[in-house]
């Protein structure tokens, strides 16, 4: 079964994100958020350990996508063009869900120092997951490292700006629901990634 | 007075350490770092608000010497020039008391998940710092997030091997205690900055 089956663990991941923006992160329990979802406290706990980790869990899959994207681009591929084929294994696997739980995420994390630190963690830890990857294909340490850091930070942009949806990616976008709108993230996030290596020529 | 004087906040510092390496970071308290420190709770109480905080302690200070010194840079700088000014008039600010406790500050750190988790988030608050002050100095977007995680990259990996002491920085190293230990930080992490820059010609 896929991690992001439209199961109980995604409509507790929404009622979660619901109670966290309505009464604020440290007011909810998890009793309120299986309630809201329709299933018991046991269920919820056969899928998180805790209230906090439930808005971090799709971390390790991401992770894992990420390295798979970086493990099987071509032998040929240069250091950010491994990265870019990590970033869209993984951008493709954010669907419609994603998108539209992603403001209400957003509000959440805003409003809490705890959900913030936790965001902040993640990100770092994809970084590390990418230069992990990188090096395992023989790009040298400080490349990786770098690389590593261009592609969080493409990953970071890409998705804020998909998240509120107010420009199209390549002038197009599908309508939500299909396979259109999910190819969108990976069209932001690359975009991004193209961004930030022209940057890179501008460091001085 | 400098928040780096060798007075009652840096030997609570050092007893701190000594004792999370000894004993662990949970099981030490408050009352037991202010005693081996030689002073009272108040004391350690008017210098830092838990004993968390006293291994991050030098956070702002490193923010505010990292933005000053990028603010301060030529008004020709480059970005990664600035982020070199910046840099250095951190790395200066540390002495050879802060080289004499990094191995027991970096075993105390990977002995405990909470103090990993305060170290993370610290270098991401002082790349945020960086590509800020960037911003101010009119650099664009993309560029200043970039050059700023460039620069939190250099001065990580300058200050590992820093604390390590097992390569001479341009080939010479001072005694210990003197001047010339203090200028050989800035030696690291400016050699790492230039490893990082040429590394980003090879990125692909």
């Amino acid at each position: 079964m896929s991690r992001w089956e439209p199961g109980a663990r995604e409509r507790l991941v929404v009622a979660a994100v619901d109670l966290f923006t309505e009464q604020g992160y440290d007011a909810t329990t998890v009793a309120q958020i299986a309630e809201r979802a329709g299933v018991t406290k046991s269920t919820f706990f056969r899928h998180f350990p805790d209230k906090r980790e439930l808005l971090v869990a799709g971390q390790e899959t991401l992770s894992r996508l990420l390295t798979e994207g970086i493990a099987e681009a071509p032998g040929d591929a240069s250091p950010l063009e491994a990265v870019a084929a990590g970033l869209e294994r993984a951008s493709t696997a954010m669907g419609p869900g994603t998108r539209e739980l992603a403001p209400r995420l957003k509000a959440a994390i805003a409003a809490s120092a705890e959900l913030q630190e936790r965001d902040t963690l993640k990100t770092v830890s994809l970084a590390a997951a990418m230069t992990t990857a990188l090096v395992a294909r023989g790009v040298p340490d400080p490349i990786a490292a770098l690389a590593g850091e261009l592609g969080v930070l493409a990953f970071k942009r890409g998705y804020a700006e998909w998240a509120e949806g107010d420009r199209g990616a390549e002038g197009e976008r599908g309508a939500e629901g299909d396979r259109g709108a999910e190819q969108e993230l990976a069209g932001y996030v690359l975009a991004a990634l193209d961004e930030l290596r022209a940057a890179s020529a501008s460091l001085g």
